[in-house]
């Protein structure tokens, strides 16, 4: 990105995206954990441009980079923000992207506000380091669990020694939960971090709800035998069974719209080139925007894979690893958002988002709302992340209409 | 297998088979390599049982045992054998089977034929030590490399080193080629190895062909991404589209009688269960009698796999892995076989057989034949391989018979 750089002006969102990218724990990529060194010098990084942008902040006791407008005392608040933690070996945009473009709005705006706003910049979003994530978000919401302060990094070292290292306090996050009384809603931007957009030929998009999720680990179990001397009329391959349910979980998938489901993860026992698989093992990933479309496909889904188990003769037992509900975004600020991408002269474009997001944790304390920026792709979670400084601009000055126009749930 | 010795008499071929499976370089299991000190045990071990049943021995310069009829010099030659080396954590019967009931039937016939029989005890015809393997019959078809006694076991030792340690004689290998011109033909009894005589009813069976085989390694080439936020329509799934083509090779392996087609090995990258697959390699193993049929069906294999990627949008490299030519048992000795089986009383049955045997190196010296005894669930290298003495007693009755009426090929 250094070669960019020269064209943009000190202070622009892209150089401050660059800026903050350089800010890691690993050099030559962008690695940032939760509470990490990297973590502890992006903090007064971002808090120079949100007291730049005229904001008040402090770093709460979960370890939240909070910027709060001036002057607002008393007011309601509108919560914006996204996550300044990352991936090992990450792209420079996912979550960053929110919290600085959030920041870029309000130093555009420069003027005050019927209402307080606050940026919040949380720092666990990605879960990597510790067992539990979206631990800042949760703080704030009022659902941090503090059991989750003893789960441990791979070190042995717990969430709670290293926030106390960090400067928070383990003791003081119940205090932080937000009130709900006061609290207008949450808006975050972030980059979509899938195809959509770019296939569309969309800058931004708004998000109808983050997709419910429901995995399963699947055993399938036939007879293992000699590759050679096993007639194919007596064999029970279990690998064959598989393959029919493997592409029975794609035709559902594909025909209800918007909902997704992955079989990414699978292996063979024995696995040998001359030896016919007795035992396959593998995972679906099942998402949709509607629960209730999630849980009829995977009712539907059960019963075709007990079918082909039947007509393969093996046996096959589904486990389900994990289950979150879809978080839907307020549909009242989905119409603000909307309003404010079309007076920017573009489509206003709904979709779901794939990916778990800070949103979902702030969904228990107020309503939620996101706008999607178009990347590259899709790729995310990787250095070659990209978005373009044209997109950027549309989307801060997307969120910075959205602000301006703000009315309160009616 | 102990419990049963008491009720059978000391030289019978069940108690023997047990005898001769306790000789193993690994306490508490059966594994018996080329040239191993097991190997170096169990040659005087059978060779008291070959001189038992008046046979004269000697073992030879690649260290197959030999044992021939008396007073048979210059009459032409029947080879009856089969190895005596085994996998690691074998079961009994493999290979040693046919060793043993060879001698049991000359013992059994114990007057004098008009051919001279020699039965060969092969040493490798596993292939586990050494990278090359049927060593004992190449060398007696003059089918051995020199070259292969350079390979190496996985201590670093070479065949040409272990094979002079056991008593061996590297450079006399050529000389033990015997002359096609005084070989009549060579036959083998063998365990099946696979399901079929079970499910036949049958405790013999005659088999028409060693089973060629080609293998390929199978790359499938997609777009990994995130398994939640890219469309299903918008997918290059590489398992989806593997999982078509694993369908469509078991269709095809079905419709063609007695070829078989196995995905044994698949790995997925990466292979998580939030990412959709990126790329999957799998290996095909593709076995027939017939040369023609198996190069019918690879053709056809490769223009249904390509059409599935194309149908996809995957990539798709074949690479061809191992390719062996199926190997025919001579029709003449099928049908004399076939009578003996008939004269038992037993419904002559025909299969082929697709494993690899010591018949195929032989089959570049003369004719071969070979019989397939019943074994319980069709299980073979591990120590659940299990046949009755019933079934064992039915082969070597029919061996015995075959020799007596056996007539050169006319």
């Amino acid at each position: 990105m250094s070669h960019r750089m020269s064209h943009r002006p000190a202070g622009s969102l892209m150089n401050r995206l660059a800026e903050l990218a350089a800010v890691t724990d690993t050099p030559g990529a962008l690695t940032r954990l939760f509470l990490s060194p990297a973590h502890a010098k992006a903090i007064p990084l971002v808090e120079g441009w949100m007291r730049e942008a005229g904001l008040q902040t402090h770093m709460d006791a979960i370890g939240n980079l909070v910027g709060r407008t001036r002057n607002s005392a008393g007011k309601p608040i509108l919560l914006l923000g996204s996550h300044i933690d990352t991936v090992r070996d990450a792209g420079a945009y996912d979550g960053n992207f929110g919290v600085l473009a959030a920041i870029s709005a309000i130093a555009e705006i420069g003027e005050e506000l019927p209402y307080a706003v606050e940026i919040l910049a949380f720092g666990d979003e990605e879960g990597v380091r510790f067992p539990q994530t979206l631990s800042g978000s949760r703080a704030i919401a009022g659902t941090f669990d503090p059991a989750a302060l003893d789960g441990k990094d791979a070190d042995g070292m717990t969430l709670g020694e290293a926030l106390r290292g960090f400067g928070g306090d383990p003791l003081g996050i119940a205090a932080i939960a937000r009130d709900r009384k006061q609290v207008l809603g949450y808006v975050e931007l972030h980059i979509e971090q899938g195809p959509v957009l770019e296939a569309e030929n969309l800058p931004v998009g708004v998000v109808t709800a983050i997709n419910g999720a429901s995995r399963f680990s699947v055993t399938v179990t036939g007879a293992a035998g000699h590759a050679g001397t096993v007639p194919m009329a007596m064999r029970k391959d279990a690998l064959v069974a598989a393959a029919a349910q493997i592409l029975a979980i794609q035709r559902l998938a594909a025909g209800i719209p918007d909902l997704v489901a992955t079989v990414g993860a699978l292996a063979v026992h024995p696995g040998a080139p001359n030896s016919i698989p007795g035992r396959v093992t593998y995972s679906i990933d099942l998402r949709a925007p509607s629960d209730e479309l999630r849980k009829q496909a995977i009712a539907e889904l059960g019963r075709e894979i007990q079918q082909i188990a039947e007509r393969h003769r093996v046996e096959t037992v589904l486990r389900q690893t994990h289950d979150a509900a879809a978080t839907q975004c307020a549909p009242w600020l989905q119409a603000q958002l909307a309003s404010a991408v079309a007076a920017q002269g573009i489509e206003p474009f709904f979709l779901p988002s794939g990916a778990g997001h800070d949103a979902m944790a702030i969904a228990s304390l107020c309503p939620v709302g996101m706008l999607f920026l178009r990347c590259k792709g899709g790729i995310s979670h990787t250095p070659e992340e990209s978005i373009t400084e044209a997109d950027a601009d549309i989307a801060v000055a997307v969120l910075t209409r959205f602000l301006r126009q703000f009315k309160t749930e009616t």
